[in-house]
């Protein structure tokens, strides 16, 4: 028997929104791995051992997906979302990196519906236009290079998707976070909070970043400032194709 | 009979990566319209109306697809990739908001897998670290709004995910682009050029910058450039999580 790895991403929350590749992947799996609540969400089955792991321990978990798959077994690690974005397919490649030996194991990355994705769905089309993505985490990044990228994208007026808005350990950085984007100009722009997307606990708030308020967000948030046109249309945002 | 107006993301090309969600919205569908390279990839079925038009009619296609619902028909408007992403989405809203009168017509946007997310997936991670998505075409922003965004996004040193990079009509844009990517300090970095992403054409390359010639690009490429610490690792390219 020949093993291999896939990295995949489970999409935002909906099953629906899982596509058939992925699927596909779970079905022929022999071991799964994830954060915990993220292997939750794979339906357990006899022949399929599942090995959920907590948050933060991203490269020891690619670690052993290398191992499983290098013994002969058919793996899965999952994410959330993309697995591409902000989550496990560079923690696999990093671990690659430091073991040459594994290198001919056969690998897929196989995408899915990132956060900033659905998000947008469900406000209107805030992304319609360009735009950036940045993990506001500062575990693995110092804290002046998210402020400096923050500037930048502004300056730049890119619809700005903010992802991991509020970690437990630095709660006042998101506060900061929105004081610099006001600070940058951008305090009349409309400002989409996206809880739990896709999930029943969903819920969007829409808002000018001037009354945006730092506990609208918490780490199951996803974050999106529009550009300096996006604009309402009844219910929805979206960011005019047109710009000047 | 309560029409309504799906705008659905077909994803990348591959039948697999087509959501549950979009699949059961054309199930259910009366009416498809789109672009007609992506309308034949929705299969015919009996009591099913497809409604194929040109490229660069997405207002007047979000208009008929608006009147159509407003009729009482179940509409689906397809995009490839997602429908936020420099797709139908912002002009199905940009339609709305010219007539006022159909803002009652329940619409849902159906995310899927936009071509970044998929390129990114073949080649490793590139985009595991805060990136930027920029739209190379220049039929609807001038031309010097593209520039300084390419600029700001290399000093922010996002990796830059680039779409429509070569338009007929301005075939030589692209060659100013790597130029100016080139003159912010880039050369260095690795780019991807990723043809036809998914589909049986696909073909990935992989170089420096500086290696980097226009025609690597055409109107069905989607560019990936690295940021400064983008790296290979086997076959792969990733960003790494960590950075400085």
């Amino acid at each position: 028997m020949t093993g291999w790895l896939a990295i995949a991403g489970l999409g935002p929350g909906d099953a629906a929104l899982v596509t058939p590749e992925v699927s596909a992947a779970l079905a022929e799996a022999t071991d799964v791995l994830g954060y915990a609540r993220y292997v939750a969400r794979v339906p357990s089955r006899e022949g399929l051992a599942l090995h959920p792991s907590e948050n933060r321990m991203e490269l020891q978990r690619a670690e052993e997906a290398l191992r499983l798959a290098a013994a002969g077994r058919r793996v899965v690690i999952v994410s959330s979302g993309d697995p591409g974005v902000f989550a496990m397919a560079a923690a696999v490649f990093e671990a690659l990196e430091g073991a040459p030996e594994l290198q001919n194991i056969p690998i897929r990355v196989l995408p899915g519906v990132t956060a900033m994705l659905a998000a947008a769905a469900r406000a209107g089309a805030p992304l319609g236009h360009d735009f950036c993505a940045i993990n506001l985490s500062d575990n693995l990044k110092p804290w002046p290079l998210i402020e400096k990228r923050l500037r930048l994208a502004a300056e730049a007026d890119f619809a700005i998707a903010m992802y991991n808005p509020r970690s437990a350990s630095r709660p006042e950085g998101f506060a900061r976070v929105l004081d610099i984007l006001k600070q940058a100009g951008c305090g009349h722009r409309l400002i989409i909070f996206a809880h739990a997307v896709t999930t029943p606990n969903e819920r969007i708030e829409m808002v000018s970043l001037d009354e945006a308020r730092p506990n609208m967000a918490d780490m199951a948030t996803l974050v999106i400032l529009g550009n300096s046109a996006t604009r309402r249309v009844g219910r929805w945002v979206y960011a005019p194709r047109r710009a000047s």
